[in-house]
């Protein structure tokens, strides 16, 4: 079985679970009374914090432990914000940031404030003049990630703190991804983090807050963690966070090489090995473990499952495996074809016998979902009746079948023809211009229709 | 050393440490993944719902996981509110709540609502009909602990449950303290409970919310738990909850009966071994480990370093102890004395020979901090002077020596004379008229000054 979900969750470093068991005896009292076991229990609070500042870059007293890097983003957004509601409503953020985020700006539209979404490029990095122009004066804060939790690709985000110090509005920097990797450069003011993304436990996160940034903590009042983390600590585990990230540290740049060739293994590969798959992020600023690819006429949530009886654990941006229909807002921002998408993220350890097995078993698993679909094996044939305009049905149809549907039938219209695509499949709209893409065709355009919409395709070859 | 706080946190029981220890390696995935190792943890997850729910009394599909007894608290709260906003905007908690409630009653003033705090009775129990008079058409929500963190009360739930229910009002009752014993009868509609205290791991809190309750999760949008609890799930922590609630439960009848005449004999006896001691809270309507008694003339923080350097952790509801110079308001709202203030709170297994070398131990402890703080040991002496009315300025004195002062010239005037105390220590305002309760002297009121107030007190005999 070879596990290569990491960027969901790592498995438990073996130094965390030791920290965590020992330190069972010891952290379970409240370090807030004064008798012996609080005091114990402080002190590896203390210490913790203490490790854990380190290996961020920021002081002991700047930051708090959360219960999860989810609670850590919540309420680094909601204090940054209400503690400079003088300065305006309005909030920036990356069109790719993880849900947490994007989560947390709808919240703040809801109670009528203001988001701009930063655009990414194709390999789905902001463009930091881009991110720049869209700080305002009523900016109170902005957000970026240091790095794509679904495509891996990172962020500039030492220029974009430097355009929001500039700007005089705080930057909050969405660490989860890469922190174990190591401290996110430049001149940030608010950082989050989750230490079961680099094999810590469950349960904790982190939030740093750099001094002189105005914060004012938000929900009902808590003296614990300075006010900024509700409810009784988990220490055993805090401990365990804090040894399991100075020990990934000490062997990240090591690590990072290996992963880096074994993921460009497969960017390489893979499009070879796999007809019409593209591979997405960028291809060198990006995390060391992470490589995503989409594959035409394929069904995600089909091939994760045969992936799965092959004995490999990944997963997917596809509609078709989320519970809301639509492809991962990543794939969206980023206009990449997003059907048959797979994210391989290698934990650490990870060994290069299993990432070549998993090319050796990629190709036969896409083909026998293809297969199941009935999906076009070739370009497109010459029909014996050709004519101008086609239009495609696909109503009620999901991912990826309206994009079969048209592959199927674009060679029954003469080049300068055009395939119209009925379709309200929300991955339509995403993977349509793809395959045109891929196929050096013209997208047209998509126009409204009573139900769903159509999406209209020129044969230019 | 003797851990006699376990109303602040148990020490971890071990079949919570042997769940947390074997399930550190099933349950780390992400249980919404749908590969091998995200069923795996989905199972782990399903079964300690199941566990906990039977345990509560409620439906699997009722209860969610929180990150902490606070954390369920306060969502619990808010989405009561919320999803009742129509009905309108009025919340009623007893007075002697846990702090997660009240400060949830804090931020709900604060956004515009109103609330109610009922008053107790002296033994910290609130009068049923004194509740269900609290309700009003415009009532969203009411709270009602099952039993009371600092003296150990247990509230009257199901009848409060059966006002509320008649005035269509959902209950949310804070089983914190009260869980590890048994389920809460009556009919509430929301529950909510804290692992750490029934011997599980920190971390892990818990939300039942019956069906049919109106409930609108407030904060940022998140897929887990139902959406009533964001951030990545901390399962081998639940499993360990979930498998010791289980143990506490197979075993709280014996135990609840052997503590049970472990604090009896506290109770008892301390009066007898100590003088001027009033022990507090309801000597029979009362969780089984928790005995609570406050003495006249002590520091209760040195008091409990006395104690700590004696091998005994306790916990003290004093203004001394606290951060915030005020007493408790539990002992507050029951009108207690808070000075010298001691909670004994027994961890199940805790041993008889503890609770007797305890007994030994105090009566030397209390007696050192009051020679240190030059306290009366004596009633009143017979002084030459006696003026018929005297002033005592204790402005900037702390507990207790505001009332120590007082004792110390009380002799000085002639029965019907008065002496007024002039002091800024909030504790005062509990204090003196606890002392002249117990004294059987007259307590006037208390009077405005510049600075701090004027306590006056009528010598009657």
């Amino acid at each position: 079985m070879s596990y290569f979900d990491a960027a969901s969750s790592a498995p438990l470093h073996p130094v965390a679970r030791q920290a965590l068991t020992a330190s069972l005896d010891e952290g379970w009292a409240d370090p807030a009374r004064l008798y012996r076991e609080g005091r114990r229990a402080r002190l590896l609070l203390d210490a913790a914090r203490e490790a854990a500042a380190d290996a961020v870059g920021c002081r002991p007293d700047e930051l708090v432990f959360t219960s999860s890097g989810t609670r850590a983003v919540h309420s680094g957004i909601a204090g940054a914000l209400a503690g400079r509601r003088r300065v305006g409503a309005h909030l920036a953020v990356s069109a790719v940031e993880h849900s947490s985020v994007l989560h947390a700006a709808e919240v703040h539209e809801a109670g009528g404030g203001t988001v701009t979404r930063v655009a990414v490029d194709r390999t789905g990095a902001v463009d930091p003049s881009g991110f720049a122009a869209a700080l305002r004066p009523d900016t109170a804060l902005a957000c970026l990630q240091s790095a794509n939790h679904e495509v891996g690709t990172e962020q500039p985000v030492a220029e974009v703190a430097g355009a929001c110090r500039e700007a005089g509005v705080p930057l909050l920097v969405d660490a989860a991804q890469s922190l174990g990797w190591g401290r996110v450069e430049g001149d940030w003011s608010l950082l989050a983090a989750s230490a079961h993304k680099w094999g810590g436990p469950a349960g904790v996160g982190l939030l740093a807050v750099r001094k002189g940034v105005r914060f004012a903590p938000q929900g009902p009042a808590d003296e614990r963690e300075s006010g900024r983390a509700a409810g009784f600590e988990n220490i055993p585990a805090i401990v365990a966070a804090a040894a399991s990230l100075r020990a990934v540290r000490a062997q990240a740049a090591e690590e990072a090489g290996r992963l880096r060739e074994l993921t460009e293994r497969i960017r390489a590969r893979v499009p070879s090995l796999v007809p019409d798959v593209e591979v997405v992020g960028d291809p060198v600023r990006r995390l060391p473990g992470v490589v995503t690819f989409s594959c035409l006429y394929v069904d995600g949530e089909t091939l994760l499952h045969e992936l799965d009886r092959a004995g490999f654990s990944v997963s997917s941006g596809s509609s078709c495996t989320s519970s809301t229909l639509t492809p991962s807002h990543v794939l969206k921002a980023m206009g990449v074809l997003s059907e048959g998408n797979v994210r391989v993220s290698l934990p650490p350890g990870a060994a290069a016998e299993d990432v070549e097995r998993f090319l050796s078993v990629l190709p036969g698993a896409v083909a026998a979902v293809r297969a199941k679909l009935g999906a076009p094996v070739d370009g497109p044939g010459a029909s014996t009746v050709r004519e101008d305009s086609l239009t495609v049905d696909a109503l009620g149809k999901r991912c990826p079948i309206p994009v079969i549907e048209l592959a199927k039938v674009f060679g029954d219209v003469p080049v300068g023809g055009t395939v119209r695509v009925l379709a309200d499949d929300e991955a339509a709209r995403l993977d349509i211009p793809a395959w045109c893409e891929m196929r050096g065709q013209e997208y047209v355009g998509e126009e409204p229709a009573d139900r769903g919409s159509v999406y209209v395709v020129r044969r230019v070859s």
